[in-house]
């Protein structure tokens, strides 16, 4: 995986694409526009929120996926979610797309939309309008430009999320906001993955299932699923490598996993990234609704704040899970020691393990039997900072 | 319902119980055993937690009542919960049982064990043993006595909540400690109302289920359910009134509703009672579980905490809840003031809005249909003093 710098710019570093970020008055003189196209309409996959109260981009993306699973462009504000917006929302959701069509020459069909920040508050269209336009005519394919991508799309997150990986001949790059809070509103996961292999929208399509279910689908930051979180790949086949689809599934969930541990680290407040690492759970689906289950736990989270080897309040979550566990058969490590051992407390040196946790991020292993299934979810801690954040009136 | 200073004993009010409260040293120098006896063997039902990580205590009452639906008494103790204790943990709570029966002269099986605190750790039995010798020799029908037994089942509980509700020749009296978490472990909220009433078993089970689903069942304060969790109603018949049925469950609802509402009052480090009244859902189970879900959500709680009518992050957990809910049906009333129909913003003075719920606890009106559903679920806030609170180690 690379480290960030050789990130930067990462949604340009694959060929074919060309980018553009810029402040279009939407928030208060910080970027909150960026344009990605390729340079034709190439393969595409994407998923989204299962809220049924999905945002208008969300609705407009999927019916937009269903004509058409050659996409061209994807248009992102940030400062506002267009959620909870009825059908001016949507009105203006299809507008967005309209105006990239008009300057890409594509049918709107093509272009692709994502919007994140506050709710319920329609978008300044006169703003956008002249955004688009002068987006369009920036577009570049200089990690620069990339770059300025990923800096418009943030919110409330304290840094770009960039990530890029090389396969055999072919580069994968992806982007990404945070699951931290939009003060003062609403999570918000986006992410923008391209790559220039050759890959058929049905193999994508696989291939973004399988990654994001081991990556983005397994973090858990305070239990609360977003009207817009959207993740979109598309694949533009410039560097003629047609990898495997075992080969690139590998190397796209490596690029997902390394956004979900930026969104993580970055999350609203939190001061600790938390491991948990389940097993012997019936499957691995099983294991990973264990871990999120866990990671909801206000009481848990609260104690990972502290550093507090608590193991009590996970068996305690574990009693409550909705995939049933035999408190009997737990086995709970923090940071490779046993505290709990068929449920029960096992003896270890909490002095010595109080004074590994404090040095910040840990891991915490939970068995839960003798089943095949295993998972690896990604929490941070609950902060009072947090709290207090998220209490103030916007 | 009665208020707090007519309440006090409210355990003793009912004629034909006698009870104690004392400090055995489970605790440093604070009361933690409470006994509370039937004059005879008296009509039983009780409801327990759903934790499949169930404590010793809730898995021996549960074998107790399955063997006999007439009680004697119940022992507590505060300090330590006698979770994830194992073998050991079951042990002990059978010889605590077994010491009850012993002083009072009655099979083990008519005596039943609640426990509330640290989990994980054993129980002090020696401490114990001699405690429930002398609260068996204290046992009085005094006012004293019952308030007595309600300030030693508290834990982080910073008042005693108790609760007297008159019939038409019968009494009903309540006492409970509540969900604010023990430090530095686990939720317990454990309940125990005793009353006068001619009432046989089936009635009483039938009454306490309707009730608790109406009152304790509906709080949520921080989605953490325990392994102790207990509400137990013993009756007496020493009035010889014997109530019809509606009415004897209408006023052990209110018993129940008054706990529910003493204990959210007092939840740890909470600052506001919210009441949600959900309506339109399709049943009364679904708007409870609706309800219960938005107070699930750090982000809604935390804007409780604040006094924000953050309508938004009402329709984001709505949108995710377990019970199906469209999103354009929905109305949000704040205090009285709707800020949000159809699942779009409505105009609303603001700062009007904002002053009045600054003043402290609030009602929110969420309207998800037209069906004929509905129900009442109290919380509280979100506090960064909560989060501090359960972060500390112990």
């Amino acid at each position: 995986m690379s480290p960030l710098n050789e990130a930067a710019g990462a949604i340009t570093r694959a060929q074919g694409f060309r980018a553009a970020g810029l402040a279009c008055g939407i928030k208060q003189a910080t970027p909150d526009l960026a344009l990605v196209a390729a340079d034709a309409a190439v393969p595409t996959a994407a998923v989204f929120t299962t809220s049924r109260a999905a945002a208008a981009p969300v609705q407009l993306c999927r019916r937009h996926l269903a004509q058409s699973d050659l996409c061209r462009a994807v248009i992102f504000n940030s400062g506002r979610a267009n959620a909870a917006t009825g059908k001016q929302g949507l009105d203006n959701a299809e507008e967005m797309v309209a105006a990239v069509a008009q300057q890409l020459d594509c049918p709107s069909e093509q272009v692709l939309v994502c919007s994140t920040g506050v709710i319920g508050l329609p978008l300044p269209m006169d703003k956008i309008r002249s955004g688009i336009e002068q987006a369009a005519a920036q577009l570049a394919a200089t990690p620069e430009a990339g770059h300025d991508a990923a800096n418009a799309i943030l919110t409330t997150d304290t840094r770009a999320k960039e990530v890029v990986v090389h396969g055999e001949g072919y580069v994968i790059g992806g982007m990404a906001k945070g699951a931290a809070m939009v003060r003062p509103d609403m999570a918000t996961m986006l992410a923008l993955v391209t790559t220039d292999a050759v890959v058929a929208p049905d193999m994508l399509a696989r291939a973004l299932a399988a990654a994001n279910a081991r990556s983005i689908n397994a973090i858990n930051i305070d239990g609360c699923q977003s009207t817009n979180d959207t993740v979109i790949v598309l694949a533009s086949g410039a560097s003629k490598v047609q990898p495997a689809e075992a080969a690139f599934t590998e190397q796209l969930t490596g690029v997902c996993k390394d956004l979900a541990r930026q969104i993580v680290g970055d999350a609203e407040c939190a001061t600790r990234v938390i491991t948990l690492e389940v097993s012997g759970a019936p499957d691995d689906t099983a294991a990973r609704e264990i871990g999120k289950f866990v990671a909801d736990s206000d009481l848990v989270r609260s104690s990972f704040y502290g550093g507090d080897p608590n193991w009590g309040r996970i068996v305690q979550a574990l009693g409550v899970c909705s995939v049933p566990v035999d408190p009997e058969e737990v086995i709970i490590r923090y940071a490779g020691v046993d505290t709990c051992r068929g449920g029960i407390a096992f003896p270890f040196d909490e002095a010595a393990l109080v004074a590994e946790l404090e040095r910040g991020d840990f891991t915490v292993e939970i068995v839960v039997g003798a089943g095949p299934g295993s998972a690896q979810v990604l929490t941070a801690d609950l902060t009072p900072e947090y709290v207090s954040f998220n209490g103030e009136r916007s």
